[in-house]
């Protein structure tokens, strides 16, 4: 008999991976293109699917098939639908029926969700939330986004196409101004965007004058990896943004705690690569926030799945969309 | 047969409610008596003990018979062991094993629970809440409280002797000094202790140098009703210090929403009686700080049954506990 597969999938701005995933997460084929968002949606679904095929392909060599598609996309998504509302690193994709139009292009179930859901659920599967029932999920990279575990499943609410959205909750009224137009959102102080303006905040301001940073900022090719690695090589500016950045962590996670009655929390995305830099003066934020938790109860994991938290995650999502299963993540 | 009842009560650091509840959260008999906390607790424990027992005579006269007590406690409760851990208005039960105390005197079973989280299931059984799966409860007295209900039940977290400790939360952390010692709690912008201070710091800061309040500050007679009925009459610091109240509680439920992905929210406690000075402020922050919902989609609710609903709330908690009933509120 054929086993089941599944295929799982994160679309960002700047790449599109895919996986040949089993139901229990374990990923079997991947693949990575760029995404090309500018091309349009429809390009960008035809791209898709030629991928999907040679995943479907790769499934049937393996004696499997492929019975659904599971994809994570940054921003706020129709599940019911299966569309994109907003997702401010897909612009062509605003309001376009992904999931519809890549359904009947491969004649199979596509499913769509939230990126950091797909991360949430992938690191419950297999990493670092295993065996925890309850937990807060964050990723830091251009963004900042969220999830919720709660008794081990993926938390959804009203169903209102949002969910553990930590990016966007306003922590310092009168901090530093967001894309979203806020002011003093968690995103403006934790993500790989708010350590890049932080650097370019210092140049307008005239309090950084030269060195590789002033450079970078200057030819456009400052990157959150050169500000963790000045940082690291113990550049004040770059120390105090990560500073920050752990500050802001701390702050959001000791009030969160709070409100949820909970102690763990699993922290993932790219800017993760900066973990020595700032998980100090979270732990310090953290401690100096809770006013109900003990010293020494909160629990901060790092995720150990990188990338592939999202694939496994998205996979799953779809096995329990298919299988009735309601999104178990255990 | 004798019907089954319960005894629910309220122990505040002014009073202690009573009263004789059916499983249903129907209210048979109340009743109400200083709480003396500086007598001490098993002075406190003797009264309760008699007044539970007037309750016990009542429950008998009406055919039924009273299998257990619920107790509302503001602070952190160790429910296991049914001791108040930290109670700042009942300063001498800290540490106090009040539960077992009192059941032995009863020989009833005696279960403690922390004062919203008893606001939240009542107005969820009988309410405001009423209907509605999921939402944040607030309560708004001396300081500020809050639960959340979630699939109909009480959320416990990892049962950490708190949940739903809005109060706490930073919201600001350039905002007003919190008598936690944290500066910018929700709790120093949102509570009656918030208004009393917002008075007190403009007559010492000198904005403030005479009528009603300025005395009332002086005589050591404010209080947050006067500050209400100020604020009705016109009287700028006083409409401003409802407006910052509004403000921080729309911001911090914006930020909730965004997390839980949800939509609403029950408020209740003795700040209400300023309903029509802050809701509008509230509303207006929510809408500006909620960059997930879309407007007029958040539902705010004014608590509905005012002290009855600790006492109609810990009556059936103290029912789950004894009937296994995994604390259901509905």
């Amino acid at each position: 008999m054929e086993s089941d597969l599944l295929i799982g999938g994160d679309i960002g701005g700047t790449h599109m991976r895919l996986a040949l995933v089993t139901p229990d997460g374990e990923i079997l084929h991947q693949s990575r293109e760029a995404t090309l968002v500018r091309a349009g949606a429809a390009d960008v679904v035809g791209r898709l699917a030629l991928q999907c095929r040679e995943m479907m392909e790769e499934g049937r060599r393996a004696g499997g098939r492929a019975r659904a598609v599971g994809l994570g996309v940054a921003g706020k998504i129709d599940r019911r639908a299966g569309a994109v509302l907003f997702s401010p690193n897909l612009p062509t994709m605003n309001g376009f029926p992904l999931a519809g139009e890549l359904g009947r292009a491969l004649v199979l179930p596509v499913f769509l969700e939230n990126d950091a859901d797909v991360f949430g659920v992938g690191e419950s599967l297999l990493g670092a939330g295993r065996g925890i029932p309850h937990w807060i999920g964050v990723t830091l990279g251009t963004g900042v986004g969220g999830c919720l575990i709660l008794g081990g499943k993926l938390w959804r609410g009203d169903d209102l196409g949002f969910c553990g959205e930590l990016g966007h909750m306003v922590i310092d009224p009168g901090g530093p101004l967001c894309a979203c137009g806020l002011r003093g959102c968690l995103e403006a102080h934790a993500s790989s965007s708010a350590l890049k303006q932080g650097v370019r905040d210092a140049v307008n301001g005239g309090r950084l004058r030269k060195g590789i940073l002033h450079e970078a900022c200057l030819t456009g090719e400052l990157t959150s990896e050169l500000i963790c690695q000045e940082a690291r090589l113990g550049d004040d500016l770059s120390r105090d943004l990560f500073h920050r950045l752990g500050w802001s962590l701390g702050l959001a996670l000791a009030g969160l705690f709070s409100v949820l009655g909970l102690r763990h929390a699993v922290i993932g995305g790219g800017v993760c690569s900066g973990w020595d830099l700032f998980i100090g003066p979270l732990m310090e934020s953290l401690t100096h926030h809770s006013s109900m938790l003990d010293p020494g109860q909160a629990v901060i994991r790092r995720g150990e799945l990188g990338d592939e938290a999202a694939l496994a995650g998205s996979a799953r999502l779809a096995w329990a969309r298919i299988s009735g299963s309601h999104e178990s993540t255990s």
